[in-house]
């Protein structure tokens, strides 16, 4: 009730301060006998790791993480996966500055409205560093998934203004090496070259910038999704909200959609290839979900971030007392946190699959 | 799991089909000693009644709702509130003819790969007559939020491409009732009159069009939702996005926040007067939610909704054998599902906001 | 979180109070393509309705049920079932002279101390009308068991200080046809004669008496229950805890197998015959279920019941003052719940099963 | 949904095999500013730790336990709390010969059933070495009671067919003082003496036994539990019944009260005295409860355990292909498992009622 869990039958409950002793995950619902890469878990983990490029958060972590059960000789057993990352560089004394005032944008007073106390340590619990137990987690849904050829992949499409063309390519392996050829990870490079100029001359002010990320999911069977409240774009929807900095989410057409007519917007239904097995429609304004559930087609979203509310410049605000206050620029932190959180979209959006994969099996018996 | 239930402490569960014998919805968790208005549950029905303009479909139903348990001498007991709602209009003769038949960008054919099975009249389960159900709880939860100072208010912000200015007052009382002298639902009259023209024009095309609503809530104290998964925005977002058509939500700052850099988007909050008792910021970016708690600033957030798929045109498609078919247009719907759908987006929201208000009271003990 | 819901995935949830409009239930999980007898539903709830004998209440309630939602064409659609029973015989006039006192044993004064407010026509919500909603579900749920082979059995071994000998017979067909020839419903015809007797003595004297149900389910196969907290017994103990009246449940050995040493209580596997597929054991002092997980063999249960409260003896008790008042024995009531109950026992039986047997599908992918 | 969870508002999930790295366990719903007291959680371990005497097991396990989360200067913050015990003794080796065999009266089939893979070292999941996660969690669940005015108090009542007499005594300081001087934890120094010799005879015979634990709850308000499906005895059953080796649970006068006559079995309130606050009967049939639902007297339960499978003599059994095969005695083991569960039993109580306790918050807002 409180809010940590994640996820109904591939159910992950996270754990674990900003500069406490570590941070972690459980996941409840694995399936048995699923193949578990240690290696492959990491290797998603580092793309979210701190200090990985002049981008970046210099704070230093190795995000290195153990795998404490529900594991057995290489495989998952049913039982539930706890995994660990232990926190290294906490620097603590770097906070003792903010104990008593509430920096712009960030949530030290709603903790203090919400608790009356309040671990003022790097934003304690509400610090984006508790995503990384959500990318061990969403490996583990990821090594699931591709187990039924379901891929998932997301790149940078907009820092500020600057927004990247739509892809052409199905080939999700080749995009995802473009991709990681770049710090920003978008996988235009044309475009991922000015993003990162531009994300380098905001660090360089001191200030942040926001951007957008978009998703596609390949390989989806059709029927995934319960059709009222859990909705496959609903529980998208809220996974992604639930990332520190998003401000918004759309999927299939979109906002822009609600200004198109019917005629112009419904996807028609192409009649079946002799040996085709999928439902495939014309267009895909659908974004690969009618009335919530998968139709087989693309499943598509986009994530709106807001500029990471920690900067450079000195800033006026208040004291727990509601007097004015100042505070300094100082401290380390991202200048723009899309890179980073490509793989935590991914993540989010692999369990929520893993999720809905699952609670399908049960609509027929 | 199925997802017909939404919310944890102030929870309800819905069920019924478009052409059956009935709708209803059972709300568990209404604390105890609550003023239950019937007349103000059946008059927030009559906003989202088929019917009630030239507008909206044609459909017949009086949605006259019964309590069937929970209420005793006009108060709540903390006994589930059974809620039923009989369909009288069901018709499902006008659906004969679409039996095997998957109607363009509607859930046919996702309901058929899913259960193997489907109700098609009407749509069934999938249907958004569904959501005269949640409005008539919503209704329960906007006395709930009434008598802790909690208001909710929404309006038609766009129809198509006709955006509405935002809005001056702070008395919402005041925007309902200009509101509800249109039948469009734009608190701005002139904006209002031009959508009205608009939709009446795509209906006599025999099309339908998209359109956009925004919410404001004000009196919301800091401390609601919770500080991860179930972060007060994502909580909204899910709700949102699980009514049928809306493909897109942002809050606060929204998509267009994603463009700005930190040292504009940050809001400063202002010392304390003498004898205030509230938070405060200048601008309001966070849109009254920071770190997913709110902050006692007002919520403000947008839902885009894509035009109705059911037009009076001859559509392409396929059967349920995958064969080429075509679609006559034909039957009742709605050319823009917004005028109806304000009064979902409301009770929606006063439903997330009534849960989270109960979660909150666990923060402290 | 009220409490009014049980299952995971086959979930369930009742409404409704001893003398409001009606009573019913939702069923939310219940897979697609189910056959729904609606003849074998009212069947079941005839064997729990009041007035059925001269040994339970002369309330008057034909206990009819509607199905409001979820099937098409006489199969379950995998949209949520709603099934209503309007109350008939509510003569709350009964109950007015009860209004200010608390009946000895009855939940009058809790319900008061929770909810500050309180339905006491009939008991309200704590009645055990109640359990009529379980009996219509846990009809389904037995319908989705016979799918899977699963069969449940319960009858009456124990009223008062009279024990029915233990079974011989693995026929359960040929019980059922024996226990419903007795209005006790106790599959010994000689120890239900001497049941019947007891009780109507009791009856006579204005009293109420106690008794015990055993359960049987045959036909389970291994792999059940959920392995720490959701063990299959704990599961089942706590739906037959949660029934009206029990006091006390115990499967395999129970409480007397507290009293063994290891080396007699333990049960030896049996090597497999040729063609077998089923995990045997010499004794079943298990109760077919080993750490929480079904093992193959015959689950084995039983229940305690309480006298019910209401007696035809004036009693002294207190008002809500706290005062000294008197209850004059006067109104409608069961001399011993249990031959009512055995149906109860079943239906929660069954729903346990068939919600475990859904958990289970996802052991495994 | 795979049960690794236990509670709804103050609710634990715990992880961990007997031979793994570690256990630990999750609290999620703490509210803030508890105070946690470190010593007190290592104090209620350290009464269910092994080799704390000759009648328990020798297996070697100090169960030191480290805070991960959730705490900071001393207080609890509202953030999930994680709690880890590392596994130090974990001597796999030992069980390398009963890889293939299924163990009699364990739980190594059903896994294999369940699961098709298991981790076979020291019964891996199924062990009870992960009651040492709720311990630790019910130790907090205590603290939190504590500032309540709830007490929770169990000791050994029964072990093989040795009885202790009813406690007379409301001190329970003085009784845990009693309980704690002798290692069979029986509150009655005369029959704990009886029951520490027949253990050490059955430990010599390389044989177990079972016994009973009783537990009073005092200091509970009236209110606790939900009226039907979540009463607080159902709760209080399906937490002990998830306990290992237990088979049998009853409340207030459980079995026996089965026999009895309502005029026998109603507890008769008493006229309040002028200062009193609570409501009271003469006798307490009821165990504290009503309606499922808290009276605010004693609350008293008990419940039955088995004797553990391990023994040390040789037994007949199968192995993974159905064949014939022979164990042999050897290894750690406990005699009689009720000395070191005493504590298991009052902290999966004390989850209960912190869990109720929060519940009945939100009966009226």
């Amino acid at each position: 009730m409180a809010g940590n869990s994640f996820g109904q039958l591939f159910r992950i409950t996270t754990f674990g301060e900003s500069h406490g002793v570590a941070i972690g995950v459980i996941i409840d619902g694995c399936p048995a006998q699923l193949d578990i890469d240690l290696e492959f878990i990491q290797s998603e983990l580092d793309k979210r790791r701190p200090g990985q490029s002049k981008i970046t958060t210099q704070r230093k972590e190795s995000d290195t993480v153990q795998i404490l059960s529900g594991v057995f000789e290489g495989k998952s057993t049913g039982t539930p996966i706890a995994l660990l990352i232990p926190n290294e560089d906490q620097r603590s004394k770097d906070y003792g500055h903010n104990i008593d005032v509430y920096r712009p944008s960030h949530a030290d007073y709603v903790y203090d409205a919400k608790y009356g106390i309040r671990d003022h340590r790097g934003g304690g619990r509400s610090s984006a560093r508790e995503t990384a137990a959500r990318v061990a987690a969403g490996a583990i849904a990821k090594l699931f998934l591709q187990q039924q050829g379901i891929e998932v992949f997301a790149h940078v499409t907009a820092v500020g203004k600057i927004n990247a063309p739509n892809l052409e390519s199905n080939d999700l392996s080749a995009l995802l090496q473009i991709r990681e050829e770049n710090i920003v990870r978008c996988a235009d490079p044309a475009t991922a070259h000015e993003m990162i100029e531009f994300i380098d001359a905001v660090r360089k002010d001191g200030d942040t910038v926001g951007g957008k990320i978009s998703c596609v999911i390949k390989g989806c069977p059709a029927g995934l999704g319960e059709p009222v409240f859990d909705k496959l774009h609903a529980d998208l929807g809220k996974a992604m909200l639930s990332i520190n900095a998003v401000h918004g989410f759309e999927y299939g057409s979109g906002f822009e959609g609600s200004e198109l007519r019917g005629s112009e917007h419904n996807d028609i239904p192409q009649p079946k290839a002799a040996d085709a097995k999928v439902f495939k429609t014309i267009t895909n304004h659908a974004g690969g979900i009618l009335g919530g559930i998968s139709n087989g087609m693309d499943i598509t979203f986009k994530v709106a971030f807001k500029p990471v509310a920690t900067i450079m410049h000195n800033q006026q605000t208040i004291n727990a007392a509601g007097e004015a206050a100042e505070i300094k620029g100082k401290g380390r932190h991202d200048p723009c946190v899309v890179p980073r959180a490509v793989v935590i979209v991914e993540a989010m959006a692999a369990l929520v699959l893993a999720d809905q994969f699952l609670r399908n099996k049960l609509s027929i018996v």
